[in-house]
């Protein structure tokens, strides 16, 4: 099943997406930002402008995406009927805002339908009554500015995001170091990959916890010499 | 008793300012920002830089107003003893700055007014100190860097805060969304329509909860078929 | 023992450099930023983009300094080497990078070589254990971005970090303000004026709080009618 | 006749605004953005985020104010109508933008009717057009973005454009220095100001030129060593 | 012929790619930016920080795409290689840079290939060369600064360069508006819809040039009036 | 002749400082930013912010420096004395600020004293005039917002601007691409390297505009490989 992309002019929400093995993604979500991204080859971060309204939550979700206008938060409305349980929702504005898209009603609203968070590359307000809530939101901005419902966008085409491509059913990963993107059709061996990345680290942070330099155990100080690195 | 505007070259502090009724203030401080935002037809924001210093405040007051030269904090000095309980200091710079023009001692000072925080479009410090003490700032910086006392602004003449226009007496209601003012002859209608959003909130977040979508609740359908949007 | 300052396309290690007095330094921590910058004459703060990734650590010690190229975080590996306990790592890329050059595993490193914190003008990751290492970090992004390690850069070398000219050995000082540099050679008297101004605050505090007004504790009233203050 | 301003969730056009004396205005162009702020006392300037599209232009006229909606221009059709010859446009979004309002359509229309420029604090688009038409404006973005025709907005109310507070009637300045605001009832005294200021600094030029150090001719040397200056 | 996706780690450089038709591509250098981005339905702009170096090119040519690492410019010199007469080459990186990427040997290097311009989320220097030389850039920076030629990235993949999505072989239009990417299979409609809409334009410009009011030709009055704007 | 660091709190004006050769320095300023950074190792670089007011100036000349208050240029009018023909005047504020510390009258001045042009980390105004007097100016504002002249700072100490630290003395280099600081004891080196860097550049640019590909005169191809690039 190819995602959708639309006409010109066309504004559609696409009903049916494939997500992937819900074990990888949880999986995924244990291992953190950092490492996946890590893994993955160190691609798929978006832009570190997108902060978490509160610290702590790390998850990670099938994204449903939603293009929508400048300070117009309609087809939020409309993409919440098409996520399900597990899904993160992720909304791109076609020109740059920091308008207030999201706030306490559109949360209760997503956690009724078991979302586990929103990705927003604009403001959001509520923030207290969603830190509150337990609901964990990445966004460019907060703000309580409130938006219009008057011009449609699209849920579940590939979007951009705060400078990362997203396809629906991609999976997220989301924490305190900020949001990062892996493809639907990547996502086990992003899972393999970062699983054996935490192992070597485990083992290596015993070894500088006990006073080993990154020096010795990378073995960087002969390439060093030949780059020619002088000790004065 | 209208407000007092300079003439040019003039440096003025203006003693005596009308305020609006405690209780609807107060009102206004349990609605918070983002409600009142709303309720007064989606005006009066300032800019989402401006930031409280520690998360959870929520509160209401009347603007005393401070027009102050970049980097020089002489006029805070000044306004303090214009404050009354239940006021909020509002001080813009006359171009920016991001200095450090208030800390722990001008809180102080503030507090033992009866003073209820600052609004300042430029810097803060001794955030630690102003944290423990409990006295809430929102500001567009966090910033050690001292200031002089050399030039006059001016104290209760109308300003223009982080891009919006203050007349001193205005309500200013402040939490974790940002900042809103409130024209002091508008601030017990926007407290009715504030109380009724509200009213009119609770209802639909118990629907919204029970897994009602905001689709139907609000009637969204049809508008959005005629439109053009197309489910596939 | 003069700061070595490399010759044209030299990149090196200074492996002694001279360190201030630990009494001295850790009096500095004490008084904080805002105090040490306003005793050594309102100098050596670094950009108010540089933000504590927690709130509430304070810290001071001696620069281990680094320079080193956009998004290649190899030379922190190096400059482990050279530090010792009550060092504070200083890193300035060579051109803006907000990358993640730092995570768990250099923090777990240096802080079994006792070092105090981190200092840099670009990105860190996996904050969330940082945080609860309990490894205060000062840094102008949070990101996970991967870094390469190819390019050399130098380590205890004068260095521009944050707008802020930095020797090796200099005494940081870092808490919720920010972050400033006191030069080794005026530690001792920056800490003499800083506690005569902790003792002349105290006493000021009391008055205020009990209501005073600065506008008569500063004698500031004659001064603000010269310049042509009015009261209205 | 005073300035009207709406009540909550009114939305209007004002059809008739007091001007300035048109040779006011012009004298007032002629004086230019810096010499105009200095003389009515530093104030008036909107951020320096406003920059002309083209190099060169110096103008002066009557603002015709527009609150606008984010990324809608309709309400800039609207206030074609009220401009007369030796306006100025005047547009400020409700929340930030920097989609393309405006291009060489409306620049047409404005022409038609004798408008002087346009001041936006948002997107323009059509530069190349708008240069080759020899009409100016002064903006904080250049962006294609395309906007909407969906949500009312006021013409000829108090607005607040990139920080700097205007009513429907304020005289606008606008030269390579950036944009400036002259309340119109200060019009005529600023103008009197901006010409003595300006025939003081045609003398001071010609001695500076000849090679006179501006440390004399201002008599600053003295108060110089007062606050203690030290020659080495 | 599909677009050639990366697997994880993998860095590749495309070799053959499919280009559109040469006419349509020249017919929507003619439209322009802004009436191109109309016609596809309002999507696919470049962020607004990419800005010509100098004033007054329009060009359109083949997206040659390039993803690389930041301030190292390696891919760069790989991707010359890959170009033809009219293509563009759009530059990303992985990572927030401004470094100079690309000067005037680079530029001589495509000229001599017959490319019609550069794209790039980074900086470039020799900028006065480059003006000389005729050779257009739209960068979001100018920037002295050198790059080093150490890590892989790939050419003619996906990339998102400056918040658009682009594929290798995607038509690019950038004039003094910014830059607009229009899919390769899009590129036909586009021109078809942007010759309509200039074609529309131009009967509406004369009649707004006689005076005629925007409010008419497009009949909105009735439509303001239903939203209920009032004139007073 | 060291150069002289003010002790705490201290405000001085170094009246005698060491300049490089003459020849050197205009040597440097045919060589031109891009190079000079290059044959300097990468360094010295002011950050990009920094921009001419218009293009096409390319000069060096010795640093005459200021460290300055934000917003108050009477340091200015103290340097001014100190500038000898053949000086560039370089300016830091202590705490950001874009006011206007600098317009016509002081450019006048020091035309009269020879001086090449004028760095600044703030803004300037009456660029017109500057433009048509042909002084050129680096800043990174362009505001017509005044300062005061109330507090003093210091002359010709080592300050850093922009983010690049600079002494008396030093030699500046400026034109489109930016402004680049040597040192002095390095400005002949610098200056051999740049020479043989142009020459080398020169017989590329032959290669280069006659087809041949960077690729193959760098010789790219093999490490390229070993790298593990694959072509598709």
């Amino acid at each position: 099943m190819a995602t959708y992309r639309p006409e010109i002019g066309e504004h559609v929400v696409v009903q049916t997406i494939e997500r992937a093995d819900p074990a990888v993604i949880d999986g995924l979500a244990e291992c953190g930002v950092a490492t996946v991204h890590e893994a993955q080859g160190r691609v798929g971060l978006l832009d570190a402008r997108m902060r978490p309204i509160y610290s702590g939550a790390r998850i990670a979700g099938s994204a449903v995406t939603v293009s929508i206008p400048p300070a117009d938060n309609w087809m939020i409305h409309v993409a919440v009927e098409q996520c399900q349980p597990g899904d993160i929702l992720v909304v791109a504005p076609t020109s740059p805002s920091n308008a207030g898209y999201f706030g306490d009603l559109l949360a209760t609203s997503l956690m009724a339908r078991g979302v586990r968070g929103l990705i927003i590359d604009a403001g959001v307000r509520d923030v207290r009554d969603l830190t509150e809530m337990g609901f964990p939101v990445w966004s460019s901005a907060i703000f309580a500015q409130g938006t219009v419902k008057e011009t449609l966008g699209s849920v579940n085409i590939p979007i951009v995001c705060a400078g990362a491509a997203i396809c629906p059913g991609d999976v997220i990963v989301a924490d305190d170091d900020g949001v990062c993107v892996v493809a639907r059709e990547h996502a086990e061996v992003a899972l393999d990959k970062s699983r054996k990345r935490e192992a070597n680290e485990t083992s290596k942070r015993a070894r500088l916890a006990a006073g080993e330099l990154g020096l010795d155990i990378y073995g960087m100080r002969e390439r060093l010499a030949q780059k020619g690195l002088k000790y004065i």
